[in-house]
Formats: C-alpha cells, sequence, structure tokens
C-alpha cells in the first residue's frame, strides 16, 4: 500500500518520481507511434509517460528510444556454458528483461536438483527468468541420462513463483500415441502453460497434439509450417539460435496482422555468437533490415511474448507497467544503450547486489576410466553406417561406407573423412559405450570430447586416433567435465564446464575467450566445422533424424530404433 | 487424462468426433482468412480445423461462418432484471458465450450474500458468467446503502474459481487522492486483473490511477478520450448499454492496429433492447455497417477480450481451444443461427439441465409506510434546484427555478414540467426520505416508482401528485421491490423484482411483456421519455454529474457534497 502511494504520488507528479528518462520518445506499441515524452519509474513501475516529469534520478535520453524490455520465450541457458547469474550479466545488457527458460539440460544430468539451482537461481538474477519444468526428462529410451522426471517429481515445483508452466512437449509422438508418461504431465498442466515442440508436424497429427492444450511452438523452420500453425491457434516462437536458425525462412510471417501471435526465441545461443552478434536485439535488427515492420518485430519482442506467457504486467511502455525498459538509438540498429529491468538501471554494480548461488552437480562426471582398447570396432565385411554431418545444421545423413580393416578391427578413413565417434555414458549408471563412425570433422589427427550431448550428457568422443579419444575422454573427467582437444598425446585445448559438466564456474567473459582459444586447437587438427563442440554436442540426440549415437548405440532415428 | 485420450483420438481423426460442423467455413482470427473447413469438438474443446472430420453428430453448417463466442467485458446482470439463470437463457443465443459481470448492484443491497448468489449462480449457467468483485460499496457516503463492502468481505471470495479479479475502480478521485479503502482493495489485487473505471479522467490524474496497475476501462465517450487511455496501456472495453452508447463515437479505434487492444461491452443492457436490438451481436453489426473492419470488431468481441482478462483458453477457433462458438449467416449480419457453449449446443432442452439457484434478498424492502404528507416541501422564497433529465443521457443538469407555493408548501409546476422526485430507503437502516424537483418526465398526473436507483437502490419516487406518489412507494412494499405506475390513486402498471428490489423471478420473456405494458401506462400519465424506468435509475447516483438525489438529500455532484 505505502507502494500504491509513492506511485500515485509520483504517478500524478506531486512528487518527483525516483527516475525519470527525459527528453526521448517512446515506442508505443499499440498505436505504433514514436511518442515525445519524458518517461517517470516509482519502484518497479512506469508510472507517467505522455507528460514532462521531474526526478530524484533524471537520465538525458534525447535522441533515443524507450522500448519496453525484450523477452526470450525460449531457450536454455545451459547452452550459454555459464551459469543462470553469469547469463544475467551476460545478456541482460542487450536488453532482454525477461527470459522463459527450460533447464532441460541440467534437469537430465541431475534431475530436481537441477530444477531447484535454476529456481534458485530465478530469484537472484536480475533479469527475470521463468522456468518451465521440463516435460521430457529422459528425452527416450534409447540414451542414458542421469535423471528422470515422472509428473510426481515435477509437481511439487508447480506454484513456485518463478515456474510458468510446462516446458517443451518435445515427445509428439507420444502425445499423439497417448503415452500415458506424457499425457499425465499434459493432465497436470491444463490449467497453465503448456509450451509446445513438433518440428514438422501438419495436418490431423498435429491437430491431435494441440488438443490437449499445447498453446506454442518454436520449431517452425518454413513459412508454410507456421502458417499452417498459426492458423490453429499457435503463438509461434520464431528461433533464432547458434544452431537453428529460421529468422529468415519466417520472415514472412513477421507482419502487423501476425504481431499479436508471434514472439521471438534463442532456444540455443553460445557466448561467441552473443558476443560477436548480440542476443535478441541482433534478431530485431536482422528481422528489421530484411524488411520486417519494425512495429511488428517489437510488438513480438515483448507484448505479444508477454501475453503469450500470461504475463500480464509487461510489454508495454505505459503507466502502471512493469519498467523494464531498453533505451535505444534508433529502432533499426536496436543498440541498448542502457537498459532498466524493474526500474532497476542495469549497471556492473548491479549484478554485484545479487547473492550468490551454490553451484550443484560439482561431481557429475562419473564415467569409467578408458582406454584406447574400449574405442575398437571390429572389422566387419560390406559397409558400416556412418552419421553424415551437415556443417550447421543438426540433422544427419545416414550415410554407408566400405571401411578399411586394420587386422581383426575397423578404422578411421582419414582420406574420406570418417572418424570414430564415441559416446561414453558419464551419470555412473552402467559403464556403456558404444562407438560408431562420423563423417563431417575433417580432422586429420587428434580427438576431441565433450560432456555436452544433447539430450543426456553424455562423453562424446570424435576422433583420428583412439588414444587420444581415451586420453580426451579420461580428461574430461578430471575436469568435471568441459570441452577437450587432444593432439598427438597432449590436451591442446579445454574448458572446464563442472556444474552438471554443462556450465563453467568462470565469468562468462573468460568462457568466452577460452572458447576462441579451444577453436583454434581444434582447427589445428584440422576441423573444417565452424562450432565442431557444437556440432558434437547434437549428433547423440536421438530425437532429430536421421542418424544418431548414445551409448547405448546407433540409432536409427526414422526408425526410431537402436541398430544392432 | 481420458479426456485428453479422447480428443487426441478425435482430433487425429482416429475415432468420429463428438460434434462436427460441417461443409462451412471459419474465420480465422489471427490471419483474417475465411476458412472453410470442417470443425471437430471434443467434449468442451474444438479438437480439428482445417480438415474434414466425421462426428458422432454432424452438423450441417454449409453457407455459415462459425466465429469465436462472444465476450461481454463489462456488464451488471442486474439490468436485464431477471436473474443469472434467465439472464443466460435470454442472452446466450445471440452468441454471447462469456460475460465478465460486476454483481455490483446486488452487492449494494446485500452484501456478501449477493455476492454468494452471484458466484451459486455462475456455477450454474451454461454461458460462463466469471465475476468481478465489487469494488465500490457503497459508492459514496452520501446515501443510505444496503450493505458495505470492505476489503475484508472481499478476500474469502478472491480465489473462488468464477472470481476474476476486482470489478470497476469507480472510485478514481478516491485512488488519486490516496483513500486508504480503495488502495487497500487495489493492493490485495496486485497479482490479478483490476478493472477500471474512470470517464474523463486524463493527463497526470489518469496516470496517478493508472500506475495503480488498473488496466481496462469502459467509460470512454470520445475517440480523444479513448486514444489517450489506450496509449497508456489501457484495454477499451468499448460500451453500448441502453443508457450509455460509446459505439458511434469510439468508431476511430475500431482499427486492425488497435485490435488487440480493445474489447466490446454492455454495462447495462435492459430485456427490451435485448429483444428488440440484440446484444454484443448488435454491437458487432452495427459497428461493421459503420465502417469498421470486421478483423477487428471479431478480435474486440473475443480473442482481445479474452486476453484482456488472462482467459488463455478461449478467442479462437482453434485446436486445443474451448468450444465456445457462434454459427452466423454473415459477418455482417452476425445473426447467430447456432451457438455452442463449451462444446454443448444451446438450446432449450440444454438450460433445463440447471439446477435451480435459490434466489436470496426477497425481504430486502424494508422501507417505512409513507403518506402524502411526507412529500411535502416547504415554500421557499427565490429559486430551487431541480434535477434537469436529459433523454438518453444519464448526466442531468443542475437547473434552478422559482416554483409555486401553495399556502406553506412548495409545489410541482406541470406547465414547466416540474415534478416531486423523493427518495426514500429502503434497506430498514433510518428511515431517511429526502425530496426534491425534476424536471423531463412530462408526467401530467400520477406518480411512477422503483426499487432500483443506483446504487444504492432505495426507492425513487416522480410524481404529479402526493398522495400518488405515496401509493407508488407503498406498493413497492407489497410486491417486494419492483417498478409502479400509478394513476389517480389506482396501480395502472407494475412489475415484482423481489430479488433484492432488482430482479423478477420470472422467465425473461414475462418480463419483457410487462415492461411493454408498463411503458404504455407511464405514457398514459404523459411520459415524454422512451425509458422513464431506465432515465429514473440513475437519479440518485451521486457519481454522475451534475445535480443528484439520494436518500440524504440533493447533492451537488460538481462538488461532491449534499446541497442543505
Amino acid at each position: 500500500m505505502q507502494n500504491l502511494e509513492r506511485m500515485i504520488d509520483q504517478g500524478t507528479g506531486r512528487e518527483s518520481a525516483d527516475i525519470v528518462l527525459k527528453g526521448g520518445c517512446f515506442l508505443d506499441l499499440v498505436t505504433g507511434e514514436l511518442v515525445a515524452s519524458d518517461i517517470a519509474i516509482s519502484g518497479d513501475r512506469i508510472v507517467g509517460t505522455c507528460g514532462d516529469y521531474t526526478g530524484k534520478t533524471e537520465i538525458d535520453v534525447s535522441g533515443k528510444i524507450v522500448v519496453p524490455g525484450f523477452i526470450d520465450t525460449h531457450l536454455h541457458i545451459e547452452s550459454s556454458l555459464v551459469t543462470p547469474l553469469e547469463f544475467d550479466r551476460c545478456v541482460l545488457p542487450y536488453g532482454v528483461t525477461t527470459v522463459i527458460c527450460d533447464p532441460h539440460e541440467i534437469a537430465n544430468v541431475l534431475g530436481t536438483e537441477g530444477l531447484q539451482f535454476f529456481l534458485d537461481s530465478a530469484l537472484e538474477t536480475i533479469m527475470d527468468v521463468r522456468v518451465q519444468l521440463s516435460s521430457c526428462v529422459p528425452a527416450t529410451h534409447l540414451e542414458t541420462s542421469g535423471a528422470d522426471l515422472p509428473i510426481e517429481r515435477l509437481m511439487p515445483f508447480r506454484k513456485h513463483p518463478k515456474v510458468i508452466g510446462l516446458a517443451e512437449m518435445m515427445n509428439f509422438p507420444g502425445v499423439i500415441h497417448k503415452d500415458p508418461i506424457p499425457l499425465a504431465k499434459l493432465a497436470a498442466f491444463q490449467d497453465g502453460h503448456i509450451d509446445g515442440h513438433a518440428p514438422l508436424l501438419s495436418g490431423y497429427d498435429l491437430n491431435g497434439y494441440l488438443a490437449t492444450g499445447i498453446r506454442t511452438d518454436h520449431e517452425c523452420t518454413s513459412a508454410m509450417e507456421a502458417m499452417e500453425k498459426i492458423r490453429k491457434g499457435v503463438h509461434i516462437l520464431i528461433r533464432e539460435g547458434s544452431v537453428s536458425k529460421d529468422l529468415h525462412a519466417l520472415m514472412p510471417i513477421i507482419t502487423e496482422r501476425l504481431s499479436p501471435f508471434i514472439a521471438l526465441c534463442t532456444d540455443d545461443r553460445n557466448p561467441l555468437d552473443i558476443a560477436e552478434q548480440g542476443h535478441l536485439d541482433y534478431m530485431i535488427r536482422t528481422a528489421i533490415a530484411n524488411g520486417a515492420e519494425p512495429l511488428a518485430v517489437y510488438r513480438a519482442a515483448s507484448i505479444s511474448a508477454a501475453r503469450a506467457f500470461g504475463l500480464r504486467d509487461r510489454g508495454l511502455v505505459a503507466p502502471g507497467w512493469r519498467a523494464d525498459l531498453v533505451v535505444i538509438d534508433s529502432l533499426e540498429s536496436c543498440k541498448a544503450d542502457m537498459v532498466f529491468s524493474a526500474g532497476r538501471r542495469v549497471t556492473s554494480e548491479l549484478f554485484e547486489t545479487r547473492n550468490f548461488v551454490e553451484p550443484v552437480g560439482l561431481d557429475s562426471v562419473r564415467a569409467r576410466q578408458v582406454t584406447s582398447a574400449d574405442f575398437a570396432v571390429p572389422a566387419r565385411n560390406g559397409e558400416t553406417s556412418v552419421l553424415g554431418v551437415i556443417p550447421g545444421k543438426i540433422i544427419t545423413e545416414h550415410r554407408r561406407y566400405q571401411l578399411p580393416n586394420s587386422g581383426n578391427q575397423a578404422t578411421v578413413d582419414l582420406t574420406n573423412d570418417i572418424l570414430k565417434i564415441t559416446v561414453i555414458e558419464r551419470h555412473g549408471k552402467n559403464g556403456n559405450i558404444a562407438t560408431g563412425f562420423v563423417q563431417g570433422f575433417g580432422l586429420k589427427k587428434g580427438a576431441i570430447a565433450s560432456t555436452v550431448g544433447h539430450d543426456s550428457h553424455n562423453i562424446c568422443v570424435v576422433g583420428a586416433s583412439d588414444e587420444d579419444m581415451a586420453l580426451a575422454a579420461n580428461r574430461l573427467s578430471v575436469i568435471k567435465g568441459g570441452f577437450v582437444v587432444v593432439e598427438d598425446g597432449n590436451v591442446t585445448g579445454e574448458i572446464a564446464l563442472p556444474v552438471a559438466g554443462l556450465m563453467s564456474l568462470e565469468p562468462y567473459e573468460s568462457v568466452r575467450d577460452t572458447l576462441h582459444h579451444l577453436r583454434q586447437a581444434a582447427f589445428a587438427l584440422g576441423s573444417t566445422l565452424q562450432e565442431p563442440f557444437l556440432q558434437l554436442a547434437f549428433l547423440p540426440l536421438p530425437v532429430i533424424p536421421h542418424l544418431k549415437i548414445s551409448d547405448k548405440g546407433l540409432v536409427d532415428v526414422d526408425r526410431f530404433e537402436l541398430i544392432p
């Protein structure tokens, strides 16, 4: 009540506002107008627009445009390789004041402990981190995950103030075929938000999927797909991540007419891309540069996103609305000069006010030690299945080659760029190890290894040498997870990701710098991929066509079964 | 879960849907297209669009258009003079599948008992009746109401499944001046919806009012007023009632661009208008006839209304959305051929399935018996204040006349159409009686009296004869509330409204017919007003300028005080 009294006094101008942005204009997402006006802020809320105000703090924003804070409607913070608190410090300055995350990666490693870590972190971040409860842990029966999250384990989190609903229901075949496990989760969240994930699903199957109350989808990769879904009431979350990039294909749906029914998201965006290009601001300026109407883009980035997820307090620059504000140079540049999160100006000092959240999962890499012998593949006659990597895509091709044999073993074929790929179970569950072959990395020697491998995050190793593969895999246990590059028996690059084997304990700046070095070390092996670790991370993902590999073996995704 | 299984089976077309609307098309409020498609319904939900379906029940809608059910975003059901269950039966067939009501009238008479009656009724109606908790009972200190609802009495209702938030915060001067009574209510509903009511409020005062989190307003009477409010983040509820008619003035805001931020409402609509013109369907066809884009109008009538109030399950014709559907002949006519409410076809039999809700407040008229002597006004020298009635408006003029005296009494002046107006406290609280003069009714003899008088609903009598006024007032106690017409010592017309003195126990058809007769009886007295009882009902309302009368006396609304 005391707050309301202050807000009324400051909104009516009887009392100086806490903060006033003076002399600029704001983009009114209702009328589309640029309105010249001071903006008065009291506490966490905008209390005055369309007028002149005096403030206890007055900030000159003349020549600038104020827009509502951006909302990332679907992402996995883990993909930034830093903790939620570091993600906050890294991404909020780009104007991203709200993120709706699915802690799917950490949940696959740590289960409820991972969810709790994200929720605890969400109570500390300056940006508003909302958490959706991961719906598909484990993602499939074709791999060994570190945890599972049946409905009974999700329910205790359902009413947490930072929880916004059920996260992306990836198991769309399960939904359509009435698998009781996903259906129990859908049933429990009927009165909340249920996020979708249904690449290429269409027609009657899409109707059946949506009949369960699923309302959003971030997997559209063509305008045609998006148009069918949007016509069926799906709020389309346009994605531009580090791997999956759909913005250009979906440009046709970024129109004023459709703007109430679209939003933006990054899904997976790595720290190098964030540093080099930005975050949602990059999507906004790219969309406008490609001809989208600014009103449609900025609506998608804020008010329409807020409405899609029932966040009714944000998305407009207007009295009574949450003071999540971005001060930009121009609608086209979308360069954030200044950011306000719930009325607080975002500065490096502001981040210092947060309480540290104790990291979890520091002992999550429980893989057995391996030797070169563990990577041996028996010689075989005839053709062998090979994962065909396509640069910049997470789908693979199912290729077949006659591999050379050496004695009683099948070997790599460097002239055809065919390397070994091995997945080693690392949750201390069964010690599974499976080896296959992959084409497209370009390595001429050495090995790279990682504990980031969607969705179960077992150890994945790609290499030209069994010895280097063993060294790389074992090194991951020493550094408690991360990325490793080995060349001729030496570790030539590495980054430790000890938080569940997914996230660093370091500041994002040093993660970014280390990744630069790591990329160079991989290039030194001959890597022809721009982002070999990113590409590696999706090779165990058995829900994406066509050929993948898990700790249980090669997976024919089209048949959704292991290859014997 | 069983329901979800059925919905999936019916949505995918593996099983016949419960109901299929065949051969028509639907208006897609996302793209604006008319889409030729069957519509499959399973249980309370749409499960299939954009395809062909078979159904256990198939209904031919060829040549017709299916649109989402209409949402009345602000109304007082009491103004229909029938109970919520009768309102349901009367209005749902026009396609109004959701109403967001404020039981402000019954709450002023009965307090929490009235709220409970509406909530009990809301659990029985076929249409979805959502209730906002009346924020301003009593409306002012200038009148005697039957009850008061401080925050402590509202809180127990806050989590009721049919409660949607805090109803129209009419006390905008109180808010701006930080009156602790309205502020306590605003503070308690910060995380829910707070409905506004702020006629002509603008500039800094409007900012201060909105700073409290108020999000909607139905009181805009000009496009200029609406544009300021919509630019300040207010969702504009365009009103067309029986008394206040704003649709024509607000036509300029019914555009595609603004359509996500507008909605429709009736506020107060009487059964004669409903019978003669319709309900929201009348607003829709009138707006289109006056040049509004159909997409904008239909969005305002459904999806945009739903979003404004956080009703996330309705407003589109799409799989997974609530099967609230209206089958119309054309977008322009908006004539409802068939209506579906949560998947149930609306028929007279369907209404028979509802449980009766025991009426309340049957003994609410507790006025003292009066005689002609109670209507005497002492003779006075000089001018007297006279309420100047303006046909079709609820504002009055403050006029001044020199009245004729008869002996020691001031009398009516029929040549100048100046009659007596008396308000008699009827809640059994203090027996107050106050008499003044009114101009504009046209009665040449007799009296009319009513227990419907906003907002305290005391007895209001207007008459040319003190004896007839006394008879009319006393008759209201006999019939336990209602409207009465008296001519030369005889009751020549009446309708009993025994539910809190506001609503009939009869079917709406007989209420409608009785009102016809009542209007004739009033015309026989010389009434020049089209709706004398409607006009009478707003004369005690001391929050509407300029001169009003309550049981405490004449109210100078501009000074917000009683005239001594």
